[in-house]
């Protein structure tokens, strides 16, 4: 092994820090057998040296020379060769993968002289030409560092001259003077000539990628990822090998189990006589792998092997690019699949059952996101729409609406309460009104790093990206699809965020296989093995969680739906949601009235419906915890809006209409309760300690209802939970009159009372407030609000699209928790609050409980449970049995 | 010594801790020779062993019998002697005052047999008698546990049999016809005889005292003030003596200096032929000090012996309390006296100026909150309206209103923009609206920890308490003054809390002559002194402070004042403040603009408005730090209010009178920049990242400054300050955009960027945030109201005053920066963010700057400046000097 160059027969799966994951895959791939075209790796080492010194590494000059001429012997062709020249791709490759890196050259060792070798060589002079001016194009734009429109615009007046619609029509004489127009603009632009050299092409272009790693893309991608700036990127060398050569020559990828389904036996796409690029540009129809067998079987059955010995080490789905060169099979690259979330839990429950892998194993293979998407309603099978477009998946869900074209007109119609779809060619911070107001997103143009994904994404909203063959029309309002329909604004389509597909119409929505499972409702036929899978996965993460998943529910029907879906219990039931209809109203005689009398009867008449509603909740979940929060929003919440009452009473008055007496204490009470800050009011704690008799109410009702359920025989687990509180001596007050209230209803009852964590204070004298509390409940959506100072409904419209456009945020800290500000505030309450109480009991409550990454977050902090919305439980569940799996390998 | 009794001739005043304060300060005078009634501490170890066990120590009891017999041999007299018997007080003292613990029994000893004794001895039989039924009565209430108002009522009946209208009234036989009672009381209540046995009373008083440590309001009041539970206190035992026994006996008080005005020269009060509870009583009119010297020179004489000892001995202004029996002078308590603002400083400057004290000494004994006072506008000398009152001075400053007597007036004619004076007998919660509304409190009863009291000090409202001799009558809205002046709701009077007076009509208010000194406006004659007391010391303040102090200043006007007030800099200057009149329509202008164009002439219209004032500013403070923060409020601020507007334009349309377009559109403005929680939204560093240009021309407004003063020749050192930043990634981006305008208006020109702390999220990245902050400034108003989850304006009104009178608040942390939560996190992000970045210049500019407690807490936790209002700039200086010495002394 040399210093800084080593050959892929060297190397192997095990060295990625040093050979990057390209070349470690490459080097593993030699190590197997297979076929792969040889060549060698610069390894990282060597980028490390030239970033600190800002030369190229001492003796990396003659490495490079003495594994060339080992590639020239093994290969038995030379660079440089006039007659039949060694061809080399370069390609770089870190440890992990960086946009904005310079990525692949390929061609490189032709030149003026060599490019008429290679047309003798290979007996196709077009193919010769078309390679070196690739090559010319790229050495100009990325070695060079040359504007690559130059010679884009070039490529378009020779193809006017020639009047040719594309590339593929120019004859290899155009291509001639293409390439020689192309020369001429790297002499005019840089003032040097393109080098004929190949030696210097290859230096060239091994110190430009070494130099793109300190790009202003990749460093903020790093930053961004939290990937260290001195780790440098590796530099592939190969020999390239060319499947247009004729009909014995072809190019394809093939997978080893279906990576859309997740279904056993291997699949793929051929081309006969075509390069890589010619697939991706789609103007030929691939065939599939198995008609491919008919062309070509003695490559087909060696594919196959291949494709066994990859999965069989690999342990996973694998994919391979692979290229036949007159007969000759080369696997350019392979790695571990892509895959959708059906085909994650299918494949992943197969390799259990072939004994591949291990269940913990499977566990690690399939996410949340993942588990989420296959619960997301879907669009029903029956009557399919037409077909519109298919674009990248960029947001998951599906969405129905009306097609818009203009943020304005999303505006407008959210405004008249329509549904809507935001169609445009790309998106740029002048829609953000429109993709807050739409329900998806569609563009023509753009991935899953462009605005229109990154910002929907963020926002949790469905969109589907770079639906190239979709030709958008702003100004006539109006998209043409590649089938030639035309679909005007207004009409309805539905978009898919989860396959990336469009369909004109309104399908139905239907509820996923996997929800319906957890429902009861029984899943149909096809879809039975991923439930089964999914199942099997979620019972696995049970067995290893620590963590343990409660719901977030406020009624029986909620608290139901929690069972259903594995919830160990309810975190949060929000008594504020059972004031609807009658109770709203007695709720706000509560508010209105002026003396202990009325506010007492209005109390009273409260407390038996209340009884009743936790009588319900305990019931369905018998044995099982249920911390009832006691009421916690403002109480103008129960009242009408300020001004619409006022303006609505002075327009009575202005039309000398009658105002009634009941309307004028009305809005004299709102008036009275207004808030400039309602979030930051008279809510939680400071409502129990300024409301009298509202705590013992509530208190009374969960009292009587445990009652009632123990003479019913039932295991009625009731805890109370006081919200908002910021210092132990609230708690205190609340506490007593809670205990107060039980003692009342039942002499030494004793029910377990905790507090919700939702205010930074209260983390940060958490100590203190143990002393008061049995458990700690993080509501970590206010937490997050007055850690970071914002209100949800307030900003997270606009401006947590430019702050996500900006990135400020990679996601939405209401999505995500932000660990560095919030989830410090929780460790601190969690570590403080357990040395002061040493049994204290620690959950969270707000949404974060049922997204992924936080809850690894709250397992590692050591929380003892989290609590969702129920549709998020079994996502939390598979979460933190995978949480467990995450910190056993740290 | 013995284990746990010392004669006073023992102890001292090193010994607080085992002898309590009262019991070391009666050992300090005996050493010092003074005339002491004899006597002996029961230490507070003794009283440790008590708590712990349960039971009276070991040998405590043979101990006390060896002290009192030697007691008996100094007096003459024996405890029990039927003919002159030995009485004792019996009086609790420990480490710390605690209000709630047992205090005093006085005349122990006496019983059926000795008190006829006594009546022999002393000649006064009715003294004999009035002596008994208080000792009966005291001992069955206190030690017993009885409820007092059973012999409060059996009193009141036995005047009402009399017919006589007060106690004093009662002879000796209805006094021993009220002691019989008394004891049938006790034996009926307690089933147990009043004890006869002199040395079962002294056991029984001893064990009360130690036993009342453990009461309900002595451990809620160490809790709040954070005394130790196991300090336990000790128990002064003394010999009786008697000044109510003729003409040549009497009591009083005597101050070494006037604690009043400070002024030098003994004074005091005498009343003769009466005891301690007569004078405070207050029937019969005292005598001063200097006529006391006509009723009995030899003891007057010898009284001002003992003061000078005392002054010299404590080297700061004392008083006494003094008893003559029979011609004999005792002192009975000496302490360090209180006194008022004024005497405090004119004191501490005499001391100094005699070479008793040095300037620390001096400066530790003046306090912040004493010149606060001193600086607060008075009532002026002119025409002085009638005294109608005297009551304690609970909440300074002075106010002027019309009397009401209900919260609901108050909370009327506040609404009216009338200023009221709430007058209550004593307040409760049901007050709480009207001592928001109203601008002074005055109560005819309690004192200085009443609701009144607590409530107004929390909430910062001028209140007078407890002025006795004034009758509230409520329902028929007046009060009755001492000397019979009627005042009926309506009429003006003016309260000075400052010194407890009220006057009837609006006296004039005028500065301080301290406030005066600093505006350079000649402070009148008698006040001479007392200000050239404050300039000495707050010079030598400054030679100690460590911390600086600035200035929040927002005109050259403010500006001036500043540094009228010694301001090293200016801390906080709003840029908000300055948007009034034709600026305010400028920003409305591009508020509200609605394409680029028109935003850019508001700015650029803006732009040189701005500059001027900036440019003034820095005139003004040529040579010393001003601190610039771009705009921070939500933009809707400078718009109208939404009802407001909603309401006047639904009325004109209901009258079919036309609506302007340009109302129509300021609606459709308001409406879209509505926010639910405008404090948690689009402000400070989001409004510099979403309107675009804003940032850019306060910056080039700064800059275009900074240079014409340097053009002139001045030394203008302006620093840009970024508002309400959240994470370093939102500093990142406008520290680019100032930067990039400083650059524009000169290549090159630098000036210090930095931040406001004010989100917890802030305080907890801080060492992120430090690397693009140059310096740090705490903006502890929104860093307490996001720490804690309340906004200012929603809950400080009646919700803070429930908090104060439930004692979760000692006091509103507006105020005093809450240490525990907000403090910390000023705490962490002063450590992270200088570890971070070691030159991090760190400040405060909220009104906690100002604060006493909090410039404390600043001057630990190792800030480098405080910034508060020009008029506590004096404050923050003398408590920055102190806080220097505080730390020294521990």
């Amino acid at each position: 092994m040399g210093n800084y160059v080593h050959d892929f027969t060297e190397g192997g799966q095990h060295l990625p820090e040093l050979l990057g994951g390209k070349g470690a895959g490459l080097a593993e791939m030699t190590r197997l057998g297979l076929p792969v075209p040889p060549g060698f790796t610069v390894s990282t080492e060597a980028c490390r040296v030239y970033l600190a010194t800002g030369t190229e590494p001492e003796g990396l000059a003659e490495e490079i020379g003495a594994h060339l001429a080992a590639l020239e012997r093994r290969t038995g062709h030379r660079l440089g060769d006039v007659d039949d020249p060694l061809l080399l791709s370069v390609r770089s490759g870190g440890r992990y993968s960086v946009p904005g890196m310079m990525d692949t050259i390929l061609d490189l060792g032709l030149n003026d002289e060599t490019v008429l070798g290679l047309a003798k060589a290979t007996g196709r002079e077009r193919t010769a030409w078309d390679s070196y001016r690739r090559l010319v194009q790229m050495y100009g734009s990325t070695v060079m560092g040359l504007d690559d429109a130059h010679f884009e615009e070039a490529l378009a007046a020779a193809r006017t001259a020639a009047g040719a619609g594309s590339e593929p029509d120019l004859d290899a004489e155009t291509l001639r003077t293409v390439t020689a127009a192309f020369q001429g603009i790297v002499r005019e632009r840089s003032g040097r000539d393109f080098p004929q050299d190949p030696a210097e092409q290859l230096r060239g272009a091994v110190l430009a990628v070494f130099a793109s790693w300190r790009g202003e893309r990749a460093r903020m991608y790093r930053r961004r990822e939290n990937i260290p700036d001195d780790l440098g990127t590796a530099v592939n060398i190969q020999a390239m090998v060319f499947g247009n050569l004729g009909p014995d020559s072809g190019t394809g990828v093939a997978f080893t189990r279906n990576p859309a389904t997740g279904r056993r036996g291997s699949c793929g796409d051929y081309l006969a006589d075509a390069q890589g690029e010619d697939v991706v540009a789609g103007i030929r129809n691939t065939v599939s792998l198995h008609d491919m067998a008919h062309l070509t079987p003695r490559c087909h059955r060696e594919l196959l092997k291949h494709l066994r010995t990859l999965e069989h080490h690999y342990r996973d789905l694998c994919d391979v690019e692979f290229t036949i060169e007159r007969g000759r099979l080369w696997i350019l690259q392979s790695r571990v699949g892509q895959r959708t979330a059906e085909a994650a839990f299918r494949v992943a429950a197969q390799l259990v059952e072939e004994r591949v892998i291990t269940l913990d194993d499977a566990l690690r293979r399939v996410t949340g996101d993942q588990l989420a998407q296959l619960m997301f309603p879907r669009f029903g099978g029956g009557t399919r729409g037409e077909m519109l477009a298919e674009g990248i998946p960029a947001s998951p869900g599906a969405a129905v609406g009306a097609v818009v074209f203009t943020a304005a007109e999303a505006v407008r119609r959210a405004a008249a309460g329509e549904r809507t779809v935001l169609v445009r060619p790309e998106t740029t911070p002048d829609d953000l009104p429109g993709m807050i107001a739409a329900h998806a997103v569609l563009t023509s143009r753009g991935g899953k790093t462009s605005h229109a994904a990154v910002v929907a994404r963020g926002m949790g909203k469905v969109c589907v990206c770079g639906a190239e063959g979709m030709r958008v029309d702003v100004t006539e309002r109006r998209f043409t699809t590649a089938g030639g329909t035309v679909v005007a604004e207004g009409e309805e389509v539905s978009v898919d965020g989860t396959t990336g597909v469009v369909h004109l119409g309104a399908l139905p929505l239907v509820p996923s296989p996997v929800t319906a499972h957890f429902e009861g409702t029984r899943a149909h036929g096809d879809a039975d093995e991923v439930v089964s899978s999914v199942a099997a996965l979620l019972d696995h993460a049970d067995q290893v969680r620590r963590l343990q998943v409660r719901a977030n529910a406020d009624t029986p029907q909620d608290a139901r739906r929690s069972r259903a879906f594995g919830a160990q219990g309810i975190g949060l039931c929000r008594t504020e949601h059972m004031f609807l209809g009658e109770r709203r109203r007695l709720l706000e005689a509560m508010i209105l009235a002026t003396d202990d009398t009325t506010r007492e009867q209005a109390l009273a008449a409260l407390l038996p419906l209340q009884r009743q509603d936790f009588t319900e909740i305990l019931q369905t979940m018998d044995g099982r915890p249920v911390t009832i929060r006691l009421l916690d929003p403002p109480l103008h919440e129960f009242l009408p809006d300020r001004t619409e009452l006022s303006v609505r009473l002075a327009t009575q008055r202005a039309r000398g209409l009658p105002v009634p007496v009941r309307d004028e204490r009305l809005l004299e009470a709102v008036n009275g309760m207004h808030e400039e800050n309602p979030m930051l009011g008279l809510r939680g704690a400071r409502l129990a300690l300024v409301v009298p008799g509202l705590v013992a109410m509530q208190a009374r009702a969960v009292a009587e209802a445990v009652i009632a359920r123990r003479v019913e025989g039932g295991d009625p687990r009731a805890e109370i939970m006081v919200p908002l509180v910021g210092s132990v001596e609230e708690l205190r007050l609340v506490r007593a009159e809670i205990t107060r209230a039980l003692n009342e209803v039942q002499e030494g009852l004793e029910l377990p009372i905790g507090t919700m964590i939702e205010l930074p204070r209260a983390a940060l004298t958490a100590a203190r407030i143990a002393e008061e509390a049995e458990f700690f409940s993080f509501g970590t959506n206010d937490l997050t609000q007055t850690t970071w100072g914002f209100s949800r409904d307030d900003v997270e419209g606009a401006f947590f699209a430019r702050y996500l456009e900006q990135g400020v945020f990679q996601v939405s800290p209401f999505e995500t928790l932000d660990l560095d500000g919030v989830g410090r505030l929780v460790e601190i309450a969690v570590r403080e609050g357990r040395a002061a109480r040493p049994g204290l009991v620690t959950g969270v409550c707000g949404e974060h409980g049922g997204d992924p990454a936080s809850v690894h977050f709250f397992h590692r902090t050591g929380l003892d449970y989290v609590s969702c919305s129920p549709d998020r439980v079994p996502v939390a569940r598979l979460e933190a049995g995978r949480a467990v799996l995450a910190e056993e390998a740290r």
